[in-house]
């Protein structure tokens, strides 16, 4: 077997989740539990029933392409060969880490508490990788300041998140702008900022966030349909970049699955096609937040602000504060609520759970108020 | 960018392409021109309305991974345990080579001509490979001695693939019982055969080609609904091997693109349900095939004999036995025909020319009749 494969730990959250008995409330879940419009999918099938399901271009349909880049309309990358049409946004993310980095060479410096899946990927392509974390006192609120201090000679890439899960956090415009102008004056060879955007649209902040390619050229961002739309079954994502990075990530894309599936990439030129209905769910996770932060408020259960995404990091009781996977699985086993330690996020993350927002009004209640009875005791 | 990257040569068959002209008979076709079902659509979209369109487990539906684990039933890996669900048979080509070899120590054996992905899949995961040419004065029909021969200290895998893109041979059960009997009287570690099998409901010898799987427990075998039901787009696949590999792939999976297309593996299930749907469109090729044999034996084109997939493999006139890169671009600029060069499949298939099957009658018989008279000329 590969070496690189043994060094890399089994899912904390799948722990989790083989523990979970029927009746449990399940503050763990990380996709959407809506359902999704069916009329992108009829119009799907019509093009199947008229024209078949051939490959499309190994980067995808064009017509996609351009869409996604009209969509996002970042400045330095705002055509189709600035895209390339990804089995999600996690596909986008390997692409990134796999095509610009040499592993001999290069370091990734990752933003903590993180998705799960940023350092794995590193030790999947054997890239060396440190963390910077943001400040748990703070509220993990993103700092430029933080992640410049922590660049290193060899970081050719910095991996962040926002929307953040588990955080929360949305990363302030000017925070952006000031990571950007402190990686150009950098000399030598450029630093990539590889910017997960698969929350872009669920944010509770009065204006939509930032994102790092509004300012910088080196930025490579992800994202997809699956949180936005409900479609995480969709695997239709998309990285963009520069034309020269696409054209590399494009030749990974080809050799490892050819392309994306043609269905999906129908679906999401329907939605594209009408780009209004991409935040079409926002005002009902705004709903489901309403509810999280009054139980929560209600029962004075210390958390970092909601600004996006679907989670909320709430902070352990100090005698929990070295042990969030002892937290969760006593939260499971003797109150039957289902979260997420933070250590699953990074060494950041350690000392608080992160809960879901998605489940159901009552369950989302009954549960905030188990975690709460929990914290007290 | 990753320095492995640069090592990749851009796709030949891509190469001929770009000049193909509008007008011009394309015999160079790599995916069916048949139209699929569109039942399964049907079926697959009404889970939708009912279910939404949530993540699939990581290693695939385990319906799905049942039913195809029953359809193929191999001795060794008949259970769900034994099927990983992939994005095509291409990230299962893929999987395959990333899970189970080391790139510090192991070397790969790939039989030529070969499907152009296995050499540059090596080079993408930096794993050394060799190839064992089989021969051309023998048709380049399948030898288990060649490949035994060809084995080296440090050969973990074998990449063979039956039936062949682009020489349309298919290996005989009593080489591939040659094969597996030799490598089981190896010492040592396992050697590894992974079968390429994307072609398997495609045959025109009397009975079903057989499959390395059925005689020997360390075969890998990759195959999709690509070819068989004309769905190159719905990029559905699978890896099967020993739980283990299947394990350790699962793992790759995970982290490079998290699933397979839910509404894909929707699809499938509807396939794999009535099996006898996977080999519907083979009576359609067999008469495609015998359209091609009529007009190359017309014209006294040499070829090798032509038992599975939808392709021929004709020899060029001598002057091109080693340029069958020229002879392809004289073709499509001169004869104004789509061919691939035999160079494409590895150094075995310099001085042919792949031709594929799957044109509309008129175009397949103008096009021979023009290869001819090139050939001729």
């Amino acid at each position: 077997m590969n070496p690189l494969l043994a060094g890399i730990a089994p899912s904390l959250i799948r722990a989790i989740n083989a523990r979970k008995r029927p009746g449990d409330i399940d503050l763990g879940l990380g996709e959407p539990t809506l359902r999704p419009d069916p009329a992108p999918f009829e119009a799907a099938l019509a093009r199947v029933r008229d024209e078949g399901l051939p490959y499309t271009p190994n980067a995808g349909d064009s017509a996609l392409r351009e869409a996604i880049a009209r969509c996002f309309a970042f400045p330095a990358m705002d055509a189709a060969a600035n895209v390339c049409v990804t089995v999600g946004s996690e596909e986008a993310l390997y692409l990134a880490i796999k095509s610009v980095l040499d592993p001999a060479r290069d370091e990734v410096l990752i933003v903590e508490p993180c998705y799960l899946a940023y350092p794995k990927l590193c030790a999947l392509e054997g890239v060396r990788h440190r963390t910077v974390a943001l400040d748990a006192a703070d509220g993990f609120c993103p700092r430029a300041d933080a992640v410049l201090g922590a660049l290193g000679p060899d970081t050719r890439m910095i991996i962040l998140n926002t929307p953040c899960n588990p955080t929360g956090r949305v990363w302030p415009a000017a925070e952006l702008r000031a990571l950007a102008d402190g990686l150009s004056a950098r000399p030598g060879a450029p630093v990539y900022v590889l910017s997960d955007e698969v929350y872009r649209e669920l944010y509770y902040t009065p204006e939509r966030p930032a994102s790092v390619a509004d300012v910088y050229p080196h930025a490579l961002v992800a994202g997809s349909l699956s949180k936005s739309n409900a479609l995480t079954g969709l695997r239709l994502g998309w990285l963009m970049g520069s034309a020269e990075v696409i054209g590399a990530a494009t030749k990974v894309h080809q050799l490892v699955n050819t392309a994306a599936s043609t269905f999906s990439s129908h679906v999401a030129l329907e939605i594209f096609r009408r780009p209004e209905t991409l935040s079409a769910h926002r005002p009902l996770y705004a709903q489901q937040r309403e509810l999280l932060m009054q139980s929560l408020t209600r029962h004075g259960v210390a958390h970092a602000p909601v600004e996006g995404a679907f989670y909320c990091f709430v902070r352990l009781p100090g005698r929990w504060a070295s042990d969030s996977l002892g937290a969760a699985e006593r939260l499971l086993d003797e109150h039957r609520v289902v979260t997420v330690p933070g250590i699953a996020f990074g060494a950041a993350g350690e000392g608080w759970l992160r809960l879901s927002g998605v489940a159901a009004p009552d369950a989302l209640a009954a549960g905030i108020e188990r975690v709460a009875q929990f914290f007290a005791a």
